[in-house]
């Protein structure tokens, strides 16, 4: 399996994802700046990875001598909607707040920790969530990239297909294409290849049409950031496809290290959503014609009242709410 | 306003639908088979547009003394789901059963009257369409390319919104990019910026969300074939679209010549669902993975049930079912 995110000689690798899956190339980020410039762009995405990668970024900050917040400032603002990246931050802030010394040392052992953390942490959602799917093998549904290179390694979503898959719980795999980046063509459909699980892919607007064809009895994805009343923010259609699959009769299930959870937002309402601008959508068509408006919203925001299950490495919540995701964070 | 199809010094001069908005290209047919190579390759595409097409591909056929029978049939072959195709080449075929002699004439003659009445039709349909929207403006959404491209000019769906807009009735069109030909980023928001309506583009699964944020009070779209119970097959998505405009509100209206309507066809259920295979989707990303599979379905069917008003150039139909239909259809 290929490792998105990488320390190697003191520097930051970040597998290219803008490139995969036809091309495997490294980028080297030796200070925040660089890492802040490879998450806006892109080059890493995925909530947890991109927190994972701020982490390494601070680590950099602090081997350099360079000004930590200021690192830290410009790592939180390379991307607004996932909250993992200002939960990376800050616990490497609180580490490096109470260590007396050595900063550079503190700041890249608390990253080595996210980083193990989040991939122990996936493969223990894995296990809760595949718990669900039963013991007769069924199609399901997921949007966007939430495997390993969304993440630490082994996925979200994709982490509960994998463990899914391997206890039998799963015939097939329907991914959507996810446009604007192609991210469930070029790196789910690519994964879920990779590992022999078999998998369909189509566009985003053919997603209703699989439901009725194919009747997937789950839509699993994952989440950049969750509300205190269980709303949850997560790539572009995620929103319409959980809309259409109460019409079709899939559950939905939403998969997400407990770091993604943010408390202080009462409802998805308060979430920002980033607009990525009018490139991504309109590429290699010339100029945009005067007076077209181009919406281009990375995320939408789905009601937790659609949310059969919410999966996090600390429990699985059946029809999340402000009461029992205030439970399950207590409980820490 | 650019003209997608003429007849110019003998020859079928098509635009090539590929190219736009970045170059305007024009492809000379000579024969009936160039004119079903470039309806299969989308060098034309819409149903009204494919039907006019396939007329003239006969008249070329006449001129040059071909064999008319196999003419017809290469071109009815072409695309499966439109079935204003089949609909034109029977009407040129009775035509040249009823003349004595000529053929080459009437043929061109029939193709000329079946794209000049398309035109009429349109506008006629605008007037009707655009009754329903009411006086106060109001968003709308569209789907796919219905315009002037994809009909002998004016177009079904968007000659409904033009009409809309020219007596106030629109405040702004919100359009998808209709993966995977993206017609509704290079031909929808281009045509309606050409024609000063303000538009807004999306991708696909960003529709949902644009009904909750901007709220439209219609879906308007165009149709490739309608069953004789009003179940409706359109451009891959507006299945998807039309559930989606149940859940916020917007009411759905239909817009397409009688030609589009297949009374031989009980229910959507019996409509051809062409799937173009995997070019489309996985482009410029190397091989396909192996064991990937990739579903294309170039159209869904959407139940008469989630239709609101159904516009015809024989008239418009409120909830429309295989009563209603019959009698509009006999009416003639």
């Amino acid at each position: 399996m290929l490792e998105a995110i990488q320390w190697r000689d003191g520097a930051l690798v970040l597998l290219d994802q803008r490139r995969l899956p036809q091309t495997e190339d490294y980028i080297e980020c030796y200070d925040a700046n660089a890492v802040a410039d490879a998450i806006r762009n892109m080059v890493v995405r995925g909530a947890p990875a991109i927190g994972i990668a701020a982490a390494y970024g601070m680590a950099l900050a602090a081997a350099r001598g360079d000004d930590l917040a200021a690192a830290s400032a410009v790592l939180a603002a390379s991307r607004p909607t996932a909250v993992n990246l200002v939960w990376a931050l800050e616990r490497v802030g609180r580490a490096l707040d109470t260590a007396a010394a050595a900063p550079a040392r503190v700041a890249l052992e608390t990253a080595r920790e996210i980083h193990a953390e989040d991939i122990a942490q996936n493969r223990h959602m894995g296990q809760l969530g595949a718990a669900y799917l039963g013991d007769r093998p069924l199609n399901v549904m997921t949007h966007c990239n939430t495997g390993a290179l969304a993440t630490g390694g082994y996925g979200t979503a994709l982490g509960v297909i994998r463990a899914g898959h391997a206890r039998g719980s799963i015939r097939r795999v329907f991914c959507t294409e996810t446009r604007p980046w192609q991210q469930g063509a070029r790196l789910t459909a690519w994964e879920l290849a990779h590992d022999g699980i078999p998998a369909s892919l189509c566009v985003d607007s053919a997603a209703a049409y699989v439901m009725r064809s194919h009747q997937p009895g789950w839509l699993i994805v994952g989440a950049d950031r969750i509300a205190a009343n269980g709303d949850v923010a997560n790539k572009i259609g995620t929103y319409a496809l959980a809309c259409l699959a109460r019409e079709h009769g899939l559950r939905t299930m939403v998969v997400a290290p407990s770091g993604t959870l943010d408390l202080s937002l009462a409802s998805g309402a308060d979430i920002p959503i980033e607009d990525r601008g009018p490139d991504e959508l309109w590429r290699g068509m010339g100029e945009v014609p005067t007076g077209l408006q181009i919406l281009n919203p990375s995320f939408d925001v789905t009601p937790a009242a659609w949310i059969d299950v919410l999966v996090t490495e600390k429990g699985a919540l059946e029809s999340p709410d402000a009461v029992a995701i205030a439970a399950l964070m207590g409980a820490d």
